[in-house]
């Protein structure tokens, strides 16, 4: 008998979570026009992050610091926390990983929404725990349901976006704090906050760092422009950044990755005038669903959900009458989310060609 | 009770597998005067390698392509093998983790040797895996002996390393090729080949890229000069590749790796430069061991382990007082090669800063 991976490793799927544009452009012959389906801010870094990765560039020859001094230490700083309550890896879906690694066993229960986001799950599933998944309540995660089943599956883990991805929704600081002290004493909520930087004041909760039952994972790919850097970071309890420590890939975060976000973390004005264009090109994107008819959720993250007021089938042929025109967009996976599409933050010109694309595509999917 | 790792995370051990040089330079108060401790290219990567980097450092706004299909598909090229045959991944300290975590169950068997790369023993352990170690042989990996042991214990996964870390030892492509004939049936061998780069010709075996129980690793850390990049990658059977796709983190390549490394590989002129720099720093640091009375082991890496002609406890205080002159060099870890230091390749200038402080290092390690 040959090598074999694990039984576990065997039954997994061959799914991965999501199909990257480059690969529909592959299979199209052709660039998309507009890149608006991976929430990327297309605003970019912050002109010096750029300098600075330019720079370490060059220096790249050595393997990046282990313990991410430098950066902990400033995140600690922002944060007004202790850097022995910050962990940084490689994204917020490699620190997923760990994470579930960490504290699912083959058989353990998990507990997210039903269309929260996929690569959750498939760490989840890839480590052998059992999903448990909470409807949406009104286009929002539910946290009181996602609490009610984690008693009921005496899950481990519950795992809440706020904002919401894909959905743009949120709940209020008050909520989730709330949330946390309801929190079954043995199951540890990672509240992912992804989006948090373009949320309006007063959505992100206080929760003391050193509080065991909450981590919460932050990103330079949204806010600061920086998604294909691959840099997270958690805000926790100095026990659970031990416990990363014990799995984590030490070097994983690499010499530019870091100096590219210590740049980025120290120009908070150009974070915040990032918040203001994504903003704008969030109202664009509401008048122009509204002007063909689609009806605009309200949104905290740098995208926008438009409900095209139909089912999953109607809003699918959108999205491909869209794709169609060049127009790279995603969609929610799940009913009734499903229903709409999902646009990220563009530059004028790329809101441009949504809005000069959309009235042929939603035409083309009522033809259908 | 408050939220708790798995049984399994919670028996891990704290320590890491290396303490990088800033941690000590952090303690020392100042910086090392020369980095010859992680064999770490001085030359530097492909200055297109550079130039691309920098070019992607405004574009890392995108989430880099999660096929990573450009690299691969140039990789396959220059392989000649196809792209279903090629992994990429976060170094070869990433695709270790995820082999492993592919591989091993808790309570499974492995082979190694007996003071080989300690971050492979890092994730057998830290998926629950029983490391079983064959001792060097003449201070190189014994394939015989590892297969030996992979019979007795059933292991299901044996790594070796040609040419081998940290004694700098290499086997003939003939030896690895009757390894490979000889290998238990349900054995995979990890091959890993990240400083194949800098070997003489004829070390590299020629496995077929489909054989199903050997997986090669590569990297462009070392020849090509991007420790910081994080770039490794796999050569392997296209179901094997498949597995990695079930549990990797599919974006976690990203934008500035995938460009720098694509650069780098199409400049092969400049990473045989560097093999002939490499080869004149050897014959440098062979050079100033012979002069201070140390014998130089032979080696096709970018480093030479120096034996200091006693135990290790010697050797380690050598080690201790040139670090004290602010020169980063490490050892190995075990027996009998711990008699050994070991000196990566290093500029010139930083080979003449070793050259001033080895006699002191060594009088006074001879004093204690």
């Amino acid at each position: 008998m040959p090598p074999r991976p694990t039984l576990l490793a065997q039954s997994l799927p061959a799914s991965v979570p999501f199909v990257g544009p480059e690969t529909q452009e592959r299979a199209r012959g052709r660039a998309f026009v507009a890149r608006l389906g991976a929430n990327e801010s297309v605003f970019g870094p912050s002109p010096d992050a750029i300098a600075a990765m330019a720079a370490a560039a060059s220096e790249v020859w050595m393997y990046g610091d282990p313990e991410v001094h430098d950066l902990r230490a400033a995140l600690a700083r922002h944060h007004d926390v202790a850097p022995e309550n910050i962990v940084v890896g490689e994204g917020i879906d490699g620190l997923l990983g760990y994470l579930v690694r960490l504290m699912i066993a083959p058989g353990d229960n998990v507990v997210t929404s039903d269309g929260a986001y996929p690569t959750f799950n498939f760490h989840v599933t890839g480590y052998g725990g059992h999903l448990h998944k909470a409807p949406y309540h009104d286009d929002h995660e539910d946290p009181d349901a996602l609490l009610k089943l984690a008693r009921n599956t005496r899950a481990k883990l519950i795992y809440l976006a706020n904002p919401d991805n894909p959905m743009g929704t949120w709940h209020t600081a008050a909520r989730l704090e709330a949330m946390v002290t309801d929190l079954p004493p043995d199951c540890l909520l990672i509240l992912d906050e992804a989006y948090i930087d373009l949320a309006p004041p007063g959505t992100a909760p206080a929760i003391p760092a050193d509080q065991p039952q909450a981590i919460r994972l932050r990103t330079f790919s949204k806010g600061y422009g920086m998604a294909g850097l691959r840099v997270g970071y958690g805000i926790a309890a100095p026990e659970w950044v031990s416990a990363f420590n014990k799995v984590r890939n030490h070097f994983g975060v690499g010499r530019i990755a870091q100096a590219g976000a210590l740049a980025a973390l120290a120009d908070q004005p150009y974070l915040t005038a990032v918040a203001v264009r994504v903003a704008q090109a969030r109202d664009s994107i509401a008048a122009i669903g509204r002007a063909n008819g689609l009806i605009p959720l309200p949104s905290a993250t740098n995208f926008v959900a438009l409900d095209c007021g139909a089912d999953g089938m109607f809003a699918a042929r959108v999205l491909t009458k869209l794709v169609d025109q060049g127009i790279f967009i995603r969609k929610p996976f799940v009913s009734p989310q499903d229903r709409c599409i999902r646009i990220s933050a563009g530059t004028p010109a790329d809101l441009a060609a949504l809005a000069k694309a959309l009235p042929l595509a939603l035409r083309k999917a009522h033809a259908e």
